[in-house]
């Protein structure tokens, strides 16, 4: 049986954020074809990464494909917006909305993938009539608009939760994919992998890891993916 | 006696939001000093231009000065973001502030010059006891946020109440500033200044019109400045 | 030099709700041209008189001009519907708007007439860049969406106001009309339309006293008009 | 064995607004004897159908049930409203709720029947310690207050979740109904009966199918109903 | 002519709050008649000085007027529960008041004192329909709710505030009391008092200074006041 | 096997608010180690029992534990405001929570005990990832905040959540305390011990049962929990 592959989404909050176009080529040059750019409006979690006004721009320059991460309280004007730009999949926090099969249908009518995120807190239950709508989960391993504080560590139950949401998938029957987000780190991605999960958030401590190229950490990662999927 | 300087403030909303750095160092070459910021929460007003954290590595690569006008719910939060930073002049918007003498001393206890913004609507009567607390009046003249939508005209008394602003600090023997933000075109730059304003926020209808180079631009602006002060 | 129209304007939360067909054409045959509607949120105030759908169904019934009310807190989502209904005027409150300006330039492009309400004790100096882009003001006499409390009388200082208003319109050049809402009874029309009112909200204490016929009610509204027009 | 009764609960929604008295006596000789009342903020989802003074007005000229369906932030000023008026169930939203058991006793004390609502995203995990104190759990089909965007269809896995509904309340050995509301149409009423459906909300696909007497679609209805009884 | 007498108003965030029947009672001896509760809920701004129950309990121990100032969003409830408590003045903010004429209403109706206050930056002209209706205007010095922050000063424009109010009542030829809040000390008190201060609200600058008596601290502040007055 | 220990946690909002010190003292004499403190914003509920101030003055005083409840709209302000006095234990509903486990580790770095707390309606499944992280959960037994309405009873459901609890605690292997509070009685402590509840909030039917002693009061309740344990 072939193993299912595991894709690698660099986090555009570690690129240069003055050079964008430049950044965003060398990631594409390292072979790497998703994009995940979080969008957080400043009021669900305190920080504001980056504009809507630039991801429209960026769309512009690159076909890598938009995995977008939206953590704000109006869910429905961000995927609005993501909508009108283009992006290939729209992720939004199941705690901050009411309307969720409404959102999940605004997206899927425009033809784009559509996830579903949850807090490292928020228990699996809330997945019960979500998940086989969806394309993706992404579980936040970190509190979600806190990954500059540096205190912030991946949740002791990172694991046990991928291994959670892989059986309940497996138990459906589903093909859910199943996205990790905060502190994939070189030492966590095999076992996170192992576990299940199918989308990698790389940041800082995984692709944009200092002194090495992002060809040399590509290169680590997917070594740690293919011992875990062994 | 001497005239009044003007400062042309450019929007980075204008600029390449992909080539940042090679685009902010074009603006400074063009013998422009100050760079007007938007950050925008979009729940104030539908828009979010740019991150916050772009504008923390834009203040790594250039000395321009930073006029960051916060157009957002919680004025708190992105006035501490920004002293955090370190930017020259914070403009906050009384509409959404309650306390308003001490978002002004937060600001100025951070040497960062203090500014207070008004939309279109507002009367001046609200700045009875604000005016001499700030360096700059910032004065909408288009509503803020709706800068997008093409049929978003400048307001038809944008001079009267620039003239009006102009009237209350002169009797009251101010210095206080007065900024005019909000299709400040070519066509009406004349005017405003004339009518008073000292700092013109400079867009797509003024110094990033198209076809012309920045320094064209400028020199049209310039020329429109000069004949308003006389 | 001839004296200006008074404009009754009866208030469909005194119609039959249950018969509003039969209601409506008895208040037209009664020789009235405008029907006051009030749209309250419950959230504003602690009231909701009429859905938005039945203001649909009664478009359909009849050609009296619809004076739309809004008493909300989401003024852009009701503006919308209302437009999209098809009234002749639109007031919101200044008091739960952040982007006044916006709000009647959305209620003008649909050439549609623009009121602004304000509260009792809200001041005319909100008025200042205002006043010159709206067809009405809306004095409210009593608290908005109380006036089901028996206790909640019209305000002391009613016809005070209304005379200041008058006296900033006549003063500034408009031709703006005033719109007195709230317990606007027999006793007060002579005193109000002396002040200044340009259309009266009639209810329960004027044009829907028990005992008479409408038409009898509005003779005696008429003459209280004309009383106060001399 | 007797099967249980099967309740149609007609939509107001559907009877001419205008018309009301009219329109609800021919519901009444139809033979229906409950009336089901969307009362919506305009908050909660973008729609108002009805005001409270309108539903007060109704109370007085019929004797049918009325089962009252809040999807509002507020539920607490809504519920108060209702039990002041007079109805027989009061049925609010779970995902607005944060005193939940406070607004079921609330209910209670009056001699009301109480029902909580669920959108369709939300699962029935949410229900653990409600179920045994509801007359009634509404299951949303559609997403709530969105019915008059033609585009909303009925969520494919409706008929799943009554059944799982169904499941949990025989398992409990509780005798709580399920109520369905979302395009109960006559293709689907026999199915949804048959996973266990106790009150159907009866709207423009079932009851008022145009073209059709409310008899005739009644005997359409009772005829799936049946159906789906054996 | 005879002088206005100056009241005193401690405040009882002074007092010693596990020992409050005893401190109460000193400041009674101290020959105090008035006690200054703030009421705030930890929203309008970050300080939740008293509960309500402590207040309820202090009803029953002391006959002192209490004069009470809710820093609240939630107006209505924290009026409602004064009311229901019993106390002698009730003083709500206007910043976060959208139905102020019927918050006085309440106030009056329960035969308590109405007083309103205002921010430090919030101009006069929000008081042209309110004064006429109000027993009391109380001017906050420092920005409410920030007292514990010792960096806080009164605000430059403090003097220049009172007298501009007190202008104003006198040309309306009203009887208004002016109450000042905030850092109201020993050095400004004579001057406040001179400019047209009522009330003085007296905390640890004033009648709490340590070191001295109560009454050591009221004789000098009556010397302040007496200097004030002449 | 040795019992578990049972802990009586007796409410402040019992004791003698305007003789606080005395009252604390004769709690500690009667041999009590812990004083439960609720924390209420007024919003969340419409109760505000005691201030922060009082709180912090109180822990200057005794060196009982302090076992917060915070019932508010905004966690992290109050949790912020508990840490910086010092406290034993932080207690934080999960209804009000976006970010729950932030909460949790912001508590842990402060070296206090943390506990998340339920309504009565809130499922346990809630619980699924925070469990392992709390020292305590916290039942609400009554509607929290609204203890002071006399018609609010326990929950009838009480003994059957605390056993539910109770079960998935020992499933899963942990050591979480079980804290129960509203309406604790003499009369079911005994069988909300014998549950599994190991912190019991003590208030006006148990502790402070008017003429007994607290002594008197203390040996009932031991007693009754002798009787629960075996």
């Amino acid at each position: 049986m072939q193993k299912q592959a595991v894709t690698i989404a660099p986090s555009i909050m570690c690129a240069d954020l003055c050079n964008l176009e430049k950044s965003v080529k060398e990631i594409e040059q390292a072979g790497l074809e998703v994009l995940h750019i979080d969008v957080i409006d400043g009021s669900f979690s305190p920080s504001m990464p980056l504009g809507i006004d630039t991801i429209k721009q960026l769309r512009q320059i690159t076909n890598m494909d938009f995995d977008v991460h939206i953590m704000a309280n109006d869910n429905e004007f961000f995927i609005q917006e993501m909508i009108k730009i283009g992006v290939e999949q729209i992720t939004f926090h199941l705690e901050t909305s009411v309307h969720i099969d409404r959102y999940i249908n605004l997206i899927k009518k425009s033809d784009t993938k559509v996830g579903v995120a949850i807090n490292p807190a928020t228990p699996l239950s809330t997945l019960e009539y979500v998940l086989p709508q969806c394309d993706t989960v992404l579980l936040m391993l970190i509190n979600p608009g806190f990954a500059t504080d540096k205190n912030e560590k991946q949740i002791p139950y990172a694991i046990e939760k991928v291994k959670d949401l892989k059986q309940l998938i497996q138990d459906k029957g589903f093909d859910t994919k199943i996205e990790v987000d905060g502190r994939v780190s070189i030492e966590t991605i095999e076992e996170l992998v192992n576990a299940g999960a199918d989308i990698l958030v790389a940041g800082s401590t995984s692709l944009f890891i200092k002194g090495n190229s992002l060809s040399e950490n590509k290169q680590n990662i997917d070594k740690k993916i293919s011992a875990g999927l062994n």
